[in-house]
Order: C-alpha cells, then structure tokens, then sequence
C-alpha cells in the first residue's frame, strides 16, 4: 500500500478524512452533547503507561503562594504560570507515523535514520492535521472476560460494528472498549497484558477505510501479541504498513453510558515540530 | 458578577455553552474545511512570548539513530518516543480561570492561595471541559496600521462584528485578528507591545454573552495597557470578574483567507491536574 | 544560637571552617587514595529517595546514533550532547540551610518566605561555599542490627568517635554509616523507616564544632522521628536553630573498607542560584 | 596512542593521576584558602553558551510561599524541595571522554554507536573518578589584546608555564586564563569567537603529561579554529586521540588575584550513567 497518497505522503490515512467525511461527522450530531475522552494528566503518577516513560512532571513557576509569602501583585494585577512536560505517549495520545519502524523504514519507505534526536523529519505530528470525522464506537467490554490480555477476534469486531447499525464509510474513526482501562483504575490492570485486537482484525479496518482506531488500553491492539513473529502486528499492518493512526488510553466509560455509537470525533494533535505522538484530548460531540 | 453560577462554580463562561450554543457551532459548518489555528511547537525557540517562559524542549527517548546505531528492532519492530515540555502559556493557548488574581483572589472570589506549587486547587484548567460552539471571527489587521501597541476600540470591535452579518448568541466565542503575528514573523513583532483590544470592549463581549476571546498576539488585549490602574484590565474584567475565557497567540491567517465568518470551533485543553493554563491546536471547521 | 555569625548571616556553620580546619583535612591525607562517596545517579530509576521526588530523567540531545543515521560530522568533528533533570534531594546531596523551616522562619530568623517560585533569596545553595575540611568516619552498622529505624543514641555515637582516636575540632565533619544504604540495595530498605541518628545526638554535635554530618540514609536522624513533637527534630536543632549542613545518601562503603578514619573531606555543591540543595559527588582524600 | 591503557580502558589520562599526583597537589596548599571556580547556574539565562544547549531550569516544588498560603507545616516542620534541569555543557563543565567522536570513533578506538538515546555505554562521565591533582594556573590574559578569537601559541602557553617555577609532572591539569568570560561579563563576549589555544599547543600539554586543561572560555581552545580541517583541533588531539580532559567555563578571576600558581585542584564530576559530561564546581586550595 505504500505509495497510495504518493511517495512524499508523510499523512497516511488523514487523506481519506475529506469534506465528505468531516460533513459526515456533522451529520451524526444529535443532542450537541460534548464528551472529553481524556484521561486525567496528574504529576508525579505513572498512569496507565510502560514504565520506560517517564510520569508527568507539573511545575508552577508562579503561583499564589508566591503572592502570600509577599510578592507584590506589581502592575495592578497578579497570575500563575506552569510548565508541563510528559511523554507524548504517557497519557491519552495518536501516534505519528513515525512512531513505528521495521527494517530500519517508517511509514511510506521512509527511512527511521530520517528520526534523530532532532525530531522526526517525515512523518512527525506536525504532518498530521487535526482530524475531523464521524466516530463510530463499540463496546467489546463484558463482565464475564477479563480485560488481561484477551483477544479481540475479526469476527466479534465486525458483529459489534454491525450491531451499531452503521456501515463504516472511508474516513471514519474506530473507537473500541475494551474494559482494560476501568480494570485498570480498580487496581487491576497490567500493561503489559491488555485485552485489544487480535491482528486478524486488521483486514476488516483497512477494507473498512477506518482512517483512525482507538481503544481505551495500551497499544489498541491485544498484550502480548498472538503473532509469533512480532510483538505489534498491527502496528505493523496499520499504521506502517497502512498509514492509519492508532490512538490509546482513551476513556470511553461515559461514552459507552451514551448509547450512541455514531458522532462527531475531533482530535487536534500539539503542533509539535518532529514529535512522534501528541498528547490529546479527544471529543465525541454527540 | 461572581455568584452568577454559584459559589463553588470554576468554569465560569464555559457555563453558557450548552447544547444549543454547540448545535449553533455545528449549524455554521458550510464546506467541511477544517484548519487548524494553531502555531508550531518548535525546540528551543523562544517564539513570540515573553522571555519569563522558556523555551520548549522535545527530547526524543527512542529515535531512529539508536536502531541505525546498532540497537535490535526487538520482537520484530522498532519505535520511536519522545518527551515533551513547554510552559502551557509558552504557545498557542487558552487560560484557565486561575490565571489571573488581584487583591488575593482569583475567579468568583477563591483565594490565590488555593494556587500553591502543588498547581490550582481551584479553578485548574481540569475543571475547563472541552469548548466546542460557534466561532465568529472578525479581522481587524489593516495594512495601514501598525500591529504594535494599537488600541482596538469599542466602536471599532462593534462594526466589525456587524460587518460579519452574524448576530452573536451567549456561549459563543469571538476571535479577533490583530496583524501582530504576521508582523512578528515578519520580525517586526515585540512582545511586549502588541496591538489588541482596548478594555473599553469588555462591556460589548460582556453584553453579547461571548464565553471566549482569542486573538493573534500575546494578551488579547492591548499591551502596553491604557488604563492607569493595571496592565491587564481585560483579563481582569473579563476571566476574573465574569470566567470569561482568553486564548492567545491564534494563528488566524489561513482562516482570514477564507472569507467564512461564523463557523464551529473546537478547543480541547489537555486535562493537566492543578494547571494554569494549556497548550492547544484550536479548530475551526468552515 | 541565631545570630551567632550575625544577624545577615546566611552560611551558617560553613563559618566554622577556616583555613585552619581546611588545612587539618590537608593533614589528614596519608596515602593519596581517592574515594567517591556518591550514588550512581541513572535515569528513569526512583532511586533510595521519597516518592515525592521524582526520578532523574537523561536525553541525548546529540548522540552516537545521529551520526549513524547519516547527520554528517559537520567541520571534521562530531560530538554529544546531553541534558540532566534531578530533584537536587533526589540523589547524594547537601541541604541548603534554606531547605527546612519552622513557625514561617528559616535559618537565622529569615522568613520563609524569601522562598517562591522564583528560588530562596536567603540562604540558598548558592551562599555555601565549598566544604573543604577534615571528616570523621563512624561506622554504625552492625551485622546483628536491622538498619530499618533504629535510633543510634548519644553515648553509641561518642563511643563511636571516641574509637577513631580522633579528637574532633571545630569545623569537622562528621560521616556516619548506619548501614541503611546497603540494606537497601539489597531490596531491604524503607525510604520511610531508616536507622539514624536519635535527636540526643543533637548536643553532642553542636559541642564538638561539626560543621556537617552526613550519612548513608535518607535523612541522617532516624525515621521515623522519637520525638513526638515533630518528624525531624535533629533538622531542627542542628540546620534550623543552629546552621549545621546535613548531607544524604552518601555512598560510605568503601571508606568503611579502608580503615581510615580521618580524612580530607571535599564537597562541591553545584553554584545554584536560589537552590535549595544540591546533588553532589562527595570525596574522601585519604 | 590509542590503548597506552589498554583496549578497555575508559578512563583515559585520568590514568595519571596517581597517588603521587594527588599528594602533589596536597603538597601544594598553602594558607588553606579555598576559591570556587564555578561560574552561578541562574535560571532562564542563557549564560555563555552556545545557543543549542537550553536556558537552565530551576523549579521549586515545595516552597516558603506554599506555607505562607496556608499548607500546613506537617510533622512539625516544613521544608523546600526543588528540580534542576541543565545541558550537562551548559555551565562550568567537564567533557566525557564520549562527548567528542571522528570517523564514527570515539576515544580509544570505542565505536560511536555505543552512544544512543540511552547514553553512552563508553566513556560516559561515570567512567570518570573525581579528579584530586595539582593544579597549575596560567594567566594569559592582558589588557591589551582582544578575547575574541585571538589564538595563544605554543610558544606563549610555554612560556607562561616556565613564568609560574612550576615544573609539570604527569597528572598535572592546567589552569589557563584567556579572559574572555570577564569579556562576556562585560558584553564583549561572542561565544562562538573565544581567544584560546592554538591547535600548535597540544604537543606540549601532551608532553608535560597534563591530564586535564581547563580555561574560562567555551571550548578551551581558540574559536574559530586555525586548523582548516577542523573546528575543534584540540579536542581531537587531546581528548579524542590521547584522552586528556577537557573543562571549560571556569571562573579563574579570584585565583589570579591570588598570585599563587601551583594548588590542590578538585573537580568532583556528578555520577551520570551515561552522561556525557557534567556540571561541576571545582575547587582550587591555595
């Protein structure tokens, strides 16, 4: 599939999210309810990340203390100042297309040499404009399995996606609960054992046209993975081999209380110059 | 004012986007174009804010360098990562309510001290849910004109907005273009001297019920102030005294170009526990 | 004992090493062995400190495998480049008599609120000047004792001295193994629970001149404290009330090998301005 | 003379500080005066360093103020805790023998692929014991010629070390002032354009047997280079070729009041795994 957008496309699968399918999104709007699907960003915490990246750290360079302990609100006025700084994928995040390489390319036949510690010079975040879409959503959660490390099989994704009642259209944007991240905040998550997609699902999303899948666990797809011969199949299959975005640890618990499966999803990225995922706050306007 | 939505409110204007106000955003979608109002995040450069916040920093963990240095693309893949870490006011931004403080209080009379390193206590930018309503946005750069230290006035705001032909309804939002980003790139930009709006324009937002203002330059408002009693009369009268929110350094250009109006506009705040403030990429969807 | 070197006095006990103590380490010096008494610090680890404090974070801003990913050795060179973040408390490290507070004052009777956002105005790590002076090495470890949260008493510590044959004199520093470092190492410790110096030692301290003491623990005294009314009573009477420097985390197991237990004794805080504390690498000339 | 420590050896000209070097310097104190020769690590100033290595940060994450606006001195006291973050070069600093590569080789003969996003695996700073020498100090400063770019000879570096009566021994380090940094105090100082040594002077540092030369401008050595294949001759005759240390940005203005040119020198370099320098504050007791 390399090449499909041409051999300079640092975009991928945000080219199928035209006009059309911004209209398409609008046209699921109903109650003009707004839904954050963010997770809370807290200093100091791990969260439900690998422990390789690092918790979030939150500085106040001015706060009111400062004004209490005697600071003069010089000017007429006082104010607080912070800095923040997390890993782009320490919390609710996309991935760039440049976040996976094989065989030392990236997305497109890109080279990962073009990835050094100046930044990603193709496929980073800044590439990807904000996606605008139609969000269809399925809850593959269940009280009976455990959210460890199960597999989500072609099959049951594509019975849930035809439970919705809509048929997925190119452009569209996957969302899937798997029930990892509540397991998770009741103490028992691992992350490095989520239950997610089993790479057989790949297919259907690609024949689909789903521009975008995210999943409320660690990597969307299943930890670790069934694939003997990689650890992240579809990684692999999607977003290399592909171009479509993978997005994770949303939470979709008040989404799935909504009953609506179809809405407006809106993922506005941080303009990062070479980063290779953003922090999000992803929206459902329902 | 304080007290209008209660004593224990901190989110202040975002109150009057309700549903309506967000169906008004969807119902000014004509075309599908979406763009992005956001200016690039760059490592190590200042950009166009005061000197008092530091550069960003983007630390790449993981990179293509490693693999081409010899490390195994283990479990059949590599990956890139990367950390991220900017002042939230450092860029394209919105303010949280607990911004600004006089007198030892911030919006609807919490004490600044509820601000302590530990972040904001009160009126965070955790309590800011997402913004998602009518944009209307006016254009108020002229070529004649200096973008450096103009005051815009009243008068001047006020045709603007009726030249629009679009009649502001509560919980709408309004973005101005001032000219001073262009000429700051231009490199004739100071950020201590920006063109912006007079406070005699806070009564006029007030009125119209806007729940946010967001500009091209540093303050909204005009820098330096033209009132005696403090150097920023519009953030005091418009966030402290009625959680009226402010969002800066828009890039508004290419949404100048367009000639549309009114359209949705979307502001997602990443949920940072206890800050000030945050990084954003806005949308506007035409 | 405040005002002791005046009433603008900000080194504290640092007053008491003169040339004469400095030139009784020199005298001190035997055989010309080297040894480090500090912790690795590596990224991304906890390390033996509180939770508060977060781990120390290391990126490469230029590294090996940029060049490898083909950045050319620009002008006939390449090089590395790279950027440390650490809690100045979170590795081996020297209080700042700034670092603790009582009833709203620090050292010397200055309030603590020269302390904000923007760093201590009064008695930061930038006020001490390098400690170049004679140490006395005690080693409290025992086999038969547990290192969690035993208090070494009084007449334990002068026996100790008093065994070293060394007749402390003002401007002395005093090492003391407790044996909690190595307990922790063997995944034995509690950053909570540490064998240390009960707060009776306090006296004993301040009558022989010790200008610092240091320790193999996470606060030099015991912890948790013996003494009800606060948790760090020995903070308090030597730092606090009398501006004696306490050192942390210091690597002593090697200085216990050589048998020597007089030395010249270096530390070097990094000139930090405002700092309270400072990672350090402190040396034992023997 | 790669390998004249054998193919492991990481530690380079630090192999001649021997006991006896150490005991030289011993055998050098004086009065028993001690002078810093760090410059201040101030936040959010850029300090006398290139432009690619960022402003310090300093952020305090307890503090005076955070009392005064009510938190609770807990436990009978309170306290202040603070992050610092640096480029390790970024200050007064010592090189890694892994800071500079050619032909993708670093000191002896290491691969600079042993340098990633992890840090260096060779020749990091924890490779290098605290540095307890003589010190010989050499001021080659004059009020008559300019700091900028001017190239000190061999023949000047020679004779100024005969001026001194010192007669270096191996294990010596070399103290040399050019007076550029009091030129940069005073405005005049262009970090890219240093008086400092000729490439012609590394013979003579390497046949004196110095293990270490420092100096109080940027790169030791003159800038821009005089040798037309490359920018930094010195660093590779010395440091890449020989693994002589290389430090810089020392305040040498208080040691050459002193009149005195022959001391104990102590750099006690932080222990960074991987690091591929440090910030240091080294000491010379006169």
């Amino acid at each position: 599939m390399q090449g499909r957008w041409g051999a300079e496309d640092e975009a991928g699968a945000r080219n199928l999210i035209d006009a059309e399918a911004t209209l398409r999104g609008i046209s699921s709007v109903r109650t003009g309810q707004v839904i954050s699907l963010a997770i809370e960003i807290e200093a100091g915490k791990q969260g439900p990340v690998p422990p390789m990246r690092s918790p979030v750290q939150h500085f106040m360079t001015r706060d009111g203390g400062d004004y209490a302990a005697g600071l003069p609100e010089a000017y007429g006025f006082g104010f607080a100042d912070d800095v923040i700084m997390l890993a782009t994928h320490g919390t609710t995040h996309i991935d760039a297309l440049s976040h996976v390489c094989r065989g030392g390319l990236i997305y497109n036949g890109f080279s990962s040499n073009t990835i050094t510690s100046r930044g990603a010079k193709r496929c980073g975040i800044d590439k990807l404009a904000p996606i605008v879409t139609r969000g269809i959503f399925v809850d593959l959660a269940s009280p009976e399995t455990d959210p460890q490390g199960e597999a989500i099989r072609r099959d049951q994704l594509e019975a849930a996606i035809a439970r919705t009642g809509v048929a997925p259209a190119p452009g569209d944007a996957l969302l899937v609960r798997t029930g990892w991240l509540s397991a998770w905040r009741r103490g028992q998550g691992d992350v490095m054992r989520c239950t997610g997609l089993h790479h057989d699902c790949a297919e259907l999303i690609l024949e689909a046209g789903f521009a975008l899948v995210a999943a409320d666990n660690v990597a969307v797809e299943v930890l670790p993975s069934h694939d003997p011969s990689t650890a992240v199949p579809l990684h692999l299959k999607l977003t290399w081999e592909n171009g479509v975005y993978l997005a994770e640890l949303f939470d979709l618990e008040e989404l799935a209380q909504s009953g609506q499966n179809a809405f407006q999803l809106v993922i506005a990225p941080l303009r990062i110059k070479g980063g290779v995922g953003s922090p999000i706050t992803p929206i459902a306007i329902l």
